[in-house]
């Protein structure tokens, strides 16, 4: 769960929080983000409001150095909080791309955090500036509250505002937002996001994950429904659906795979148990004579102990992490290569030498990364290896918020299973099957017709329309900020 | 001319420079801004276009200390640039707040320098808000990017825009201005804050002060002319009117008096020869038998030089100015008193003991640092102290680009001319007449029906309306983004 | 792994480093320092010779921090080096107590690397400032220098004034020296603080631990033994022996239940399979009917895993840890409460709720921790929780180089083993008994009359005379350097 | 007086002071310090002693900003002090070479400022380490305490040892020193550098120049006296000679023409009037018909005034100095020449253009400058340009603690003063000749059997031994410590 700095994996793009009616909005809102620190780890912010005036702080790095400054906790004072951690958007790494947004409107300040991404903003942008919007940030967050500043003057409130803007994007989107006297929870029709709703004495809280509910002793209420809005203020909590009704919901299945933390319950089901579910399933469709079961840590683990579990072989951590961030504060030379790799691995030879090895990780990437732990693995004695991924071959970029290298650098987008076999140098690799994994899910398997996730990912199939990529809009950056680059 | 942090002065607001078709743009501008630093200390920026893309550098600081960092000038590109000084303008000091604004407009990217204050800024805001204008700053500058970005889309253009949004503003102005083609220079109707023109190689230059131009080895052209916009672009430099032409012009005359350069030439006079004709004036008008004319270093030096050419009496320098920033480090105690004066002043014993002092100063605004001062000169030694003012009494705030107390602070606004003395402990105290400042400036004197000059802070006679104050529109800053604090 | 700021566990202070003849000498230092960083994460340095001068840095952070610089690994240059990274030692945090130390001596210059506690520090300080020496630091290891320094002329060499300094300490340690044409590894004579010797191409490498041996592909050649000196230079590699023949070697047997990371090999032996070894000997010792076998992660996880295969009780990730750093930034309030345990680890209720849970964890120090995490596992459903510790009770001050609280705050000082299950409030509590510990190290058991390791922390049983704990010796620094806190 | 970046002038190595009985003796010495900042911009510090421990602070910078830190002055407590300003000492700009050094030595605790230079450090610094000593700076200073730290241990107590260590040391020296009893100056038997006693209630006072007692309102005593030891303690103050009688002394005469601040009174003489004085004796010795007497500022500036005065022609500020830090922040291009000088000085042209000037500026080291400054003022339209300095040519290094460029570079050890004005670029120029710049101290005329003064930068004559350079002792750094380059 540590930032994963050499780039052989997909990033989640973002966590958001609020917190309504609280004293300690901000105390909580800072220890949510702290639990969702694995959703983004570039950059972070929160915004209270005190019942005269809003108080924001943002700033690149972790949470945890972020909000650790003299007086500052003290200094964002209020009752109504939103919080995000961020990775990298759509929009460069800049001090004013950091959320929340926040801005004055008609009906007064309104602060905006968003984890998603949607895809018609290039064009929304265009035609905003076009109307005379003034754009802060290069985020695409930001048309939502250019839409909400923009629509007619009979549309009044930020509840309206923002039900009028939610027509015009299309995406991927679970938004926290806040006024002066409200916190407002949306996710998009489809729900790919994920959304919770708990609460702790008599404040509301919303956030990604329940994990961020657990840091404050909130209990879990329910997921936000897929394309519904709740607006929490001091008549309580309000259930609006602001889109037309669709009965097709498509939760991105790789939170369960990867990005959500284990110990989060999402969508009803806990993170670790499907992820343990899929090791077992693994263990059914590929079993292999082997010795030892060994995780990749720490995302392999608990599928790692659903294959040994169901195989009955023995799970042992043949691999160790070292949790310190290594960075590439050294240039690799001649004699110092796969530097990546050891930074954060080592072989716990013990548990390797001589054996017939099971090595089973979340997924393949570019594949970089598993040929060089492959290959310290065999360095260490192994006398076989054999490479279980607990995902499907990785094939297609994600446009629905996360951070996905182009398709043509995916290795299961270039290779054959064997040939990625090759490629890493295990004796064999296999993947979890699309029914497989939806098994693990709790379903028959996977409906083709109306997937009951998005797997886009996977199968290509995406619910939602891309139309920026359709319509190739240019995305430019006119201005390079040098003094705002973190 | 160090930055003056015990503030029992008045301060200018801002220094502002542009250039047009010179390969080392940003250099010049950060040569330029250095130049003016005196306009202004708390923060600086410029910005560039390299025919493809905007470059922005912002910070708190001074010049020499912002521009100085690894590879930063060599990565502002471009053959146009504006830079801007700030002092503390209307928006509280933030990253944010701190000039040039640039923003993308339907026609393109526009960066704007201000040097003034326009005093209709709150209403226009609150009007912009509502009809969904998102400001990025608090600052007044930005409300005329929010007025070009909303004129009617007919109106095309980054000139015809400006213009269109110069009728809705009041106040005093100097703008530098830049898109993807042009330099624009604009001073409002009545020519309050300084703009000159001048030209470098095949370069024009706009700058607050000549000393700018020097710095750079740009020849002065001329002083672009109370409500002239001059647009330089591939064309050379056009002079367009947006103004209906009015008679009056009533350019700073405090400009003269303290804030500009002494090397600088200002509407074609020499700001030092300006100086040393008002200690001649004074020199006749209160002449007191006395043994050496010492100055207030180092803004009173011209004056006194005059003083004792025309008293015929030993000009010596009685004050030694410590040019290291002494701040207020120190909290001062029962015995560490007059801090302030101690950490810039000293008497230089050797030239004051004894001696009937004539000390000259340019201005009084609280007093508190005079009285310290003649203290400072009695307990050095001084047989008689008399103080001789370069200026006639500062009795009300100005609400045109100066940083000033409110009136109530103001010494003069509450004592006579001999109790002030009384308060501040000299043998004597005199000003310089109101005819005797316009006849060192080249009038016959003060022509109370129109004058030459804006000297509303000595006289209360205000050229251009003060709408804000009038309509009391609450100035609330809405959020407090703490991580922007300087 | 991560950096325990909540203090509720012993920590090591120090790891070293040390290679000879490699042209990328500091690169590999800064790598086994970073394998190192779970020794000591205040501060790190590095010490070159590249034939005509050392070059150093050190500063406070971690490992990839303070290396993270432009162009800092090519100023470090040289073929010899010596690194250390540092917890608290007996010095204060500043800066000049940062390792390596270094001087120029008669000789030449000399860089120190040291692992472990003088025990007679301050009685051997108190004696060289009498005899006019200077001291830079307020460290121990500094001791060793002054001794070499003074010791008489007809000492010549590093090697002859090392050997003769080593007479007069006494303590745990490993030290690494260079000097600008030797490499010097010394263990002392009880080997109580572990040093190994490898080899990568043509170079050898002295470490704490193999695992800096492996992210530098250096093969394990031995451990440095108890008493011996090792001298690297263009001759090889000699081995002395500066002590008399000692029969007793007493490895601290710490380092195979916390210090040590689980994938290096100390002494022989895979610390992994220690751990693992001590979890099967708990299982039969203290077996208890249960459902799940959870881990305090991570240092417990060996042993658990080594107790769930003993018992024949699931294995499962029942506490989640949250790598990143939380720190204390924020204030406990009465609704933010037991935050240290929160901040790093969260219940996986998933695998709880219902169950009856057998809790493995390496040792209890204070027991605040334990009985956060106990409540924390009832709270999300557990019937019961067995708690098993991996290590005996922890009952007395290490003074052997281990940063441990006074005895007087250790649990197991002041209560009963029943009693200290009613104040971390579990259902039944066992530690492995000393006989169990030493099973499980390959030992019929402890050897009362001479044990086979260092073990006075459980037992009072201390192998090196406390010189300076019995005479009392006052430990007072003389000077509060402020600008050199870290 | 602002930091001279260009390096054209000749630079003082620091500046002292101390306080003893005081209970704000650490605010009051960093007073003392910023007045005293001319004399190093590089560094500073200060130590205190609260009875119980020494609290020391030191950092790069200066000292508005060095001791400008929350709570910092809280916690320099005690009511002895001894602070230091460093420009470039003998050792380079690290952070261990800031002063005050400090030790703890037999006695106790030691902390010693020094300003000068010791001429045979670099023989004795290879003695002592042969001997034993340890060293932890590269600052010449450090020797004196090596030499205390290792006298006989019959040489009790800081003062007896300071006097033992004083006997070995050749060079020009003021010390200012402190144990956790007493307050000790000393001046070395030539007097080369000024040290002057003040009193501020009943506290006594050490410093460099009396403008650093102005500024804490102490009342001058008198200056310490060539080869006298002063110590404070609670009897008083005690007067010792550490030295044999020679009835020479040699005080720099250079302290008055350009070091000293001008409000200072040194050994008696007011510095600005020294500096009047040399500017009427220049006016006499080589007047030329001229229209105005301008100064290069600020240093020019009594000398012009004397001047002036003398010839009877006006006094006017023709050339005006930019006291912001203008650093070399930008590459100077072609189209960018002369950056140096045009960062600080610009020419007032309405004073020049068209004139015969008198150009007085206190001496000439390199001529870079002085030729840039003639080339300006020609630009601004002279008729003729005659340059008059207030010194004699400066034709030979310093050795005695002044920061001086090699004889080889200083112009006038390599023209003869017609071709220096050749070099310079000016009609005329003339220096002070030896008899006039004695008349003007008080004196009949330079005795060349027994100079009044040290001027061995103009003469060659060397009172004191310059050991180091006629034993060639190399001064090689062993060590590079990056992490203390400021």
């Amino acid at each position: 769960m540590t930032a994963d700095t050499t780039a052989d994996t997909l990033r989640e793009k973002c966590g958001v929080f609020g917190i309504y009616g609280h004293p300690d909005a901000a105390k909580h809102t800072a220890l949510g983000l702290h639990a969702l620190q694995h959703r983004g780890q570039e950059a972070a912010g929160l915004v209270t409001y005190n019942g005269r005036q809003f108080s924001a702080h943002r700033d690149t790095g972790h949470v945890g150095d972020i909000f650790d400054k003299p007086d500052l906790m003290e200094r964002l004072t209020g009752h109504i909080a939103v919080g995000h951690n961020r990775y990298s958007t759509s929009g460069a790494t800049a001090m004013r791309n950091i959320q929340p947004l926040f801005a004055e409107l008609a009906f007064g300040g309104f602060a905006l955090s968003h984890n998603g991404n949607l895809t018609n903003f290039e064009k929304l942008r265009r035609e905003l500036v076009q109307r005379g919007a003034l754009f802060q940030s290069t985020t695409d967050t930001e048309v939502l509250i250019h839409l909400m500043a923009a629509a007619p003057a009979e549309v009044e409130g930020a509840v309206d505002r923002m039900t009028y803007a939610l027509q015009h994007i299309e995406g991927a989107y679970a938004f926290v937002a806040m006024t002066d006297s409200q916190l407002i929870g949306v996710r998009d029709p489809f729900g790919v996001r994920p959304l919770v709703l708990g609460r702790v004495g008599d404040s509301y809280v919303l956030a990604s994950e329940t994990c961020a509910l657990d840091i404050i002793d909130a209990e879990v209420i329910r997921d936000i429904e897929p394309g519904e809005m709740v607006v929490i203020d001091t008549e309580g909590l309000r259930s609006l659906r602001p889109f037309p009704p669709r009965n097709r919901q498509r939760f991105c299945i790789f939170e369960y795979i990867y990005f959500a933390r284990p110990d989060s319950v999402v969508e009803g089901s806990s993170v670790y148990e499907a992820r343990r579910r899929i090791g077992q399933e693994l263990a059914r469709e590929s079993h292999s004579p082997s010795d030892v079961v060994i995780p990749v840590p720490d995302s392999g683990v608990p599928a790692a102990i659903g294959y040994a579990d169901e195989a009955q072989i023995p799970f042992e951590f043949g691999i160790i992490r070292n949790h310190y961030v290594g960075r590439t504060f050294i240039e690799p030379t001649q004699s110092i290569r796969n530097l990546g790799v050891k930074l954060k691995h080592n072989a716990n030879r013990a548990m390797i030498e001589g054996k017939r090895v099971v090595l089973v990780d979340d997924s393949i990437v570019r594949g970089t990364t598993s040929a060089k732990i492959v290959k310290m693995v065999r360095d260490a004695g192994a006398k076989e290896v054999h490479m279980r991924i607990a995902a499907p071959p990785t094939r297609h970029s994600c446009y629905y918020g996360i951070d996905t290298p182009n398709a043509g650098e995916l290795l299961a987008s270039r290779y054959t299973v064997p040939d990625m076999a090759s490629v890493i140098g295990c004796d064999s690799l296999a993947f979890i099957s699309f029914d497989g994994m939806y098994r693990a899910m709790g379903h028959a398997g996977r409906n083709p017709d109306q997937p009951q996730f998005c797997d886009a990912c996977f199968t290509g199939d995406y619910p939602i329309p891309l139309v920026d990529q359709e319509e190739d809009t240019p995305d430019t950056d006119l201005f390079s900020v040098i003094s705002e680059e973190a």
